[in-house]
């Protein structure tokens, strides 16, 4: 692709073109990293990057660079640039874009494989692909274009929508319903049996786990991850919502829309989360607790009851960050406190 | 199901019926939580829930509700009541007996797919369903009535009892085996090897681990959990153990019976944890710590040093919980305590 | 194996032999503990054990122990033991090597199953053995006595060094290029796409992960383990360095040579980490940070800045081990250290 193409394709996306330098109109090949592009690729500053990263546009061998248009400094910088630049409102969005015409996704056959297991009454719609050694279940229905990679396993009376993608391996329980364009990465499991056990004298009874899981639009699911479905009712993970690898999402959970939850949260039974909730890496949320709109917690915070919407809290049990900042950064003078308090103590005890 | 069919199940049942009114012997169609429950259905209130839960017996539009003895103001509110209701000593036990009869398993077909793999030298007892794309390796034992999903892999010389469910894409490996009645649930890994390297000078010295898992009866695990063997010796999950999603139990582990261990809990090699012992979510114990009959861990603890008997205790590294919760209200106070004793000590250095 | 043929073997190995007294040449029939072992069987105590271990080489009925040969009271220890004893630098390394002699690897079959599906353009090098419902993509390469148990999955254009063991129902992603004597474990996911998206107006946008995970040579992954690809460049995890279960390795994320991870470590995008780094149970580390050549990191610790090399550290955030230590101690202290601040507040107020 010519630089002159790319800069007409992103005037039609979504990253705001503001404006653009081609100097020498070469062929773009590839994309790389700042640190690491060279002739030939496509590279980004984004928004508010840090100096180091800024420094490397006035080195970078890269043949184009996009740009942020909201820091003056860069303004400046690029009137000594050698190499072609496009400023855009949002260079990380641009690349995005970039990077889904040099790498288009590789067309899957269409077509249900030879060695693919198909249940009684499963409906297929047109334009599906269903790899080797996939299993589906009886009664379940496929909607146009999902494809379904290798060793999958769908069981029965699943609800797939359009145009899925359902990695390697990764197993549907029955009863789950899935909307249009959600992923499902390898190895994830969704509606497995929630946790529920009752405490008797002759030991556990088990809760039949009977009800459903329901992936609204467009939810990604990250690979390993599992989602339980709940005794009665329905775990829901709602519209946009992303999750990233080997997180445990609970019985009975609900979230709101375009949510995200970096790797290895945890999310016990019946909890309710809002709309464009942040949870990062390691974080657990306690069982039934609410987490309103908007809230972020930082790595590894424990909630253990309900935050508003919008709050940011840190640490375990979770309180607001900037109280936690200022906690974590005295808790390193825990030792020094003690002392002055046994030297105080001393002292007016004489 | 007649309301009053449902009364005589539960009087044969665990639940402890106490008594019960039906003004109108409706046919339960399915079962739902307390807040959702809709004509027709069956929900229940649990022993000692929480007032916003107790307050809507009076406005549910369930058909019937299984209800707690112990509680006075619950005999005082069925006075009151329009729908029909059964008071049990434990209505929970009673709502998972009623959900057994409101949903019956789906039978799976007995019988080996033809799709399923099967080695040499395998004893398959009667009552076996083995499903599409399963692999069993030579040399392996599988109990009557086991029912084994699609794309399940048992490697050689595993003994797995009767009444077994193991569920799709699970792996079992070498030498592993299973009592009766376990669940397997979906991509668990039972016996895979342990994480044992030995520092040389030449780099990572592997240790082989060429011990076994072992699974006594009623063991449950959940999806994606992970349960090494050991380099000699045996990994052993107590009898009536239930393990959630995502945990690590490391190799040459021992539990007793009857314990319960939440999503993503590890637990480090060589562990003896004693009955009846509760790990909540995101639990961590280190190497060859000894955990006693009924310790309780709150969630996120990390265990470094032995538990004694019927201790309950949080934090990391774990403490009695009551002193835990303390000093924990006490971390927010952290600044504010800093602040105090740089304040007190300027005013002692004048 | 008679117990002079051990002998025999132990002085070509890498565990140092210095001294050893056959009483009567029994045959070593299998391995144990120190604590389980029986007649014909044989034990190690390694080097610095715990008093408590160490007793127990009076009274083991163990038929031949390895010891320590740098513990003086060993070689007294030594004078009364009835059974026999080989004295090694590192006996923990001839135990090791012992294993390997006791428990030779089951050899799996050469060649591809009737049941595996191989795509186009696929090449195979002598000696590979490819299990049951195995599918390989398209223009894979697999180097020579490769072992692939049954039910993986390979996607397209991956390639496979040589004397790798590959375990069942474990997801290689397109791309993904392994060394020589890697192993991976079952259920892994190599490759997956990175967890990248860009808020905008409408919602996520998608950031396409075009990039590849690398495995040098011996690098071993556990079970359920996920390595994802980055949206440019690579994911590189370096030679022997040994990776537990449940781990989460993000996009672009680069580790040194000799580097081991406890389960359920999570490390978050484009992470740098040096050689021979030691990151135990449930370990975190943020974004983009560099850990420095031996560093160790403690369970739990949460690593959200640069750690220099040679550095212990611990707890979240994690600082160095030394003062968290003292940190923690006091930690348990707060409630008096408040209680005392209010009384000197008291004291000085009138």
């Amino acid at each position: 692709m010519l630089i002159s193409e790319l800069v007409e394709k992103l005037k039609q996306g979504q990253s705001g073109l503001v404006d653009f330098k081609i100097k020498n109109d070469l062929i773009i090949l590839s994309a790389a990293s700042l640190e690491k592009a060279q002739n030939n690729q496509i590279t980004y500053l984004d928004k508010n990057s840090p100096l180091n990263l800024r420094k490397l546009i006035q080195t970078t061998k890269a043949s184009v660079l996009l740009l942020p248009s909201n820091e003056n400094n860069i303004l400046e910088a690029i009137q000594k640039l050698s190499c072609n630049w496009i400023i855009l409102k949002d260079p990380k969005i641009a690349f995005a874009e970039t990077l889904e015409l040099l790498y288009p996704s590789e067309i899957e056959k269409e077509g249900i494989h030879k060695t693919a297991v198909i249940g009684e009454n499963v409906k297929i719609a047109p334009g599906v692909s269903i790899g080797a050694n996939v299993y589906i279940g009886d009664n379940t229905e496929i909607g146009a274009e999902t494809i379904i990679h290798p060793g999958v396993v769908v069981y029965r009376k699943v609800n797939i929508g359009a145009r899925n993608i359902i990695h390697a391996n990764s197993v549907i329980h029955s009863g789950s319903r899935l909307g249009d364009e959600c992923v499902i990465n390898a190895n994830a499991v969704i509606g497995g049996e929630g946790f529920g056990f009752v405490p008797t004298s002759n030991g556990w009874k088990k809760m039949p786990q009977v009800g459903q899981v329901v992936l609204k639009n467009k939810v990604e699911i990250g690979s390993g991850t599992t989602i339980d479905r709940p005794s009665v009712g329905e775990t829901i993970i709602g519209e946009d919502t992303k999750i990233d690898n080997l997180v445990q999402i609970g019985h009975g959970v609900t979230t709101g829309k375009g949510c995200a939850m970096a790797a290895q949260v945890g999310i016990a039974g019946g909890v309710d989360i809002g709309n464009s909730v942040i949870l990062a890496g390691q974080v657990g949320i306690s069982n039934k607790v609410k987490v309103g709109d908007g809230v972020v917690a930082s790595s590894k915070s424990g909630i253990i009851s309900n935050v508003d919407a919008g709050k940011v809290v840190s640490g375990f049990p979770a309180i607001p960050n900037k109280v936690w900042l200022r906690c974590s950064a005295n808790f390193k003078k825990l030792p020094e406190i003690a002392k002055a308090i046994r030297e105080l103590d001393r002292k007016n005890s004489r």
